[in-house]
């Protein structure tokens, strides 16, 4: 489902074709985590939407082709992931305002808006390790704004009962859980690539001025099987209501188990 | 497997009657967390284990049935529990010795061991926790003691590279994983009642001076199926293979997936 074109960049088709969007080719590149985020949001039909660090905007604009009647703002640090946003939300026919802004500098009007939903899918790897070879991608995967930062940026910019959405490495669940402590109600879902596996992601998901327990969810499992069979991704049901049918991640329905 | 005596206590067996342990009918009782803690310790004959709040015993006598050799303690600040916990270990065979001290004011022989393995069950409920009925069943299960005195008191005891291993309810996990940062590799293992419910109940194991990323392992399920289907417990294969078998709970072979 991948295009190239000669300016280094690629289409590529999520949600079973439902967005389609322009990366770089060699820059850091979409796959499945933003799909999973925007599947998450209980997002409804008039609501506000801010994701932090949008890059091409993957993450908007599956929410925006599961949830119509949104109102959605992302910002990007990187001018050319930015502009590629824009023209992303363009050819998808979404209401996607993008900022050229460093989250920690918002302008004035954004800070004076808040958001029914924040979200982000903040870079994986800490500041000290090895630069990629390609900056672009280097920027969007290296956590030079530290996560504390996309944390307090986003619980700033919520309204009260508003929610938090963030996808990171479950490796940093630790220093998430840690952050959020106190103020929040929260809920993990862990990513599993199989069913017996750790899972190496999680969705947390935070609601503003929320007092309940913390609740850990049941894996999301991503792949049937044991083992990787060789051809095709042989994904699970529950994978394919969300990438073929729009569906929902319902977080508060599993927590009702 | 329950037999009552006019004392007021009862004689329960777990791991399919490799133990049996008289504890208070009206009391603290243990039911599957010592069981499910004690099979997770990756302990070997000759190693030392110390549990804080030992009550009855069951850990420390289920992994006494699993591990032959160890050398084994036990603290219990409710003299009736000790004393309950001395008798069990004298009528299942095992070298626990039972120490009736709180675990804030170790006697200084203790202070001047350090162990392979510290094992804990702490309390469940807050402080500020409506008192149950019975004396001894509260003091058991409501927080008094501030779970980072049996964290702090659990690292100290362990020698550099033992591990310590607790069970807790999962809405404790951020304050676990906030009060273990930075100082430990830290394992958790949610247990949950059947495969698509949240875990209520988590196993964390720490190794004290590890440096390795978090691990959220897959949970362990207890129950067969979606419902509880009228008789019986229908445990799991895995509940299984622990409680009848003797098997462990291997975290390590769990993290390889």
């Amino acid at each position: 489902m991948t295009e190239s074109n000669d300016a280094g960049l690629t289409h590529d088709a999520f949600l079973n074709g439902h967005v389609r969007a322009w990366q770089p080719r060699t820059g850091y590149r979409a796959a499945t985590d933003p799909v999973f985020l925007a599947a998450s949001l209980p997002a409804r039909s008039g609501q506000s939407v801010l994701e932090l660090g949008c890059g091409v905007g993957v993450a908007s604009l599956c929410l925006n082709a599961r949830v119509p009647g949104l109102s959605l703002t992302g910002v990007e640090v990187q001018a050319d992931y930015a502009a590629l946003a824009r023209r992303n939300a363009a050819e998808n026919g979404a209401a996607l305002t993008v900022v050229e802004n460093d989250l920690r500098s918002l302008p004035r009007d954004l800070r004076a808006q808040s958001y029914d939903h924040v979200i982000a899918n903040p870079p994986y790897y800490a500041s000290n390790t090895p630069a990629a070879q390609d900056a672009g991608r280097d920027r969007a995967l290296r956590e030079d704004t530290p996560l504390a930062d996309w944390l307090d940026v986003g619980f700033r910019r919520l309204r009260d009962g508003g929610w938090l959405s963030i996808i990171h490495l479950t490796e940093r669940l630790p220093d998430i859980l840690t952050l959020l402590k106190g103020r929040t109600s929260v809920m993990a879902l862990p990513l599993a690539a199989r069913a017996q596996r750790p899972a190496r992601r999680v969705i947390v998901q935070a609601r503003k001025g929320g007092r309940s327990p913390f609740v850990l969810l049941p894996p999301f499992v991503i792949h049937q099987g044991d083992h990787h069979p060789g051809d095709g991704d042989h994904f699970t049901d529950a994978v394919r209501a969300v990438m073929r049918d729009l569906g929902a991640l319902d977080l508060a329905a599993m927590a009702r188990g």
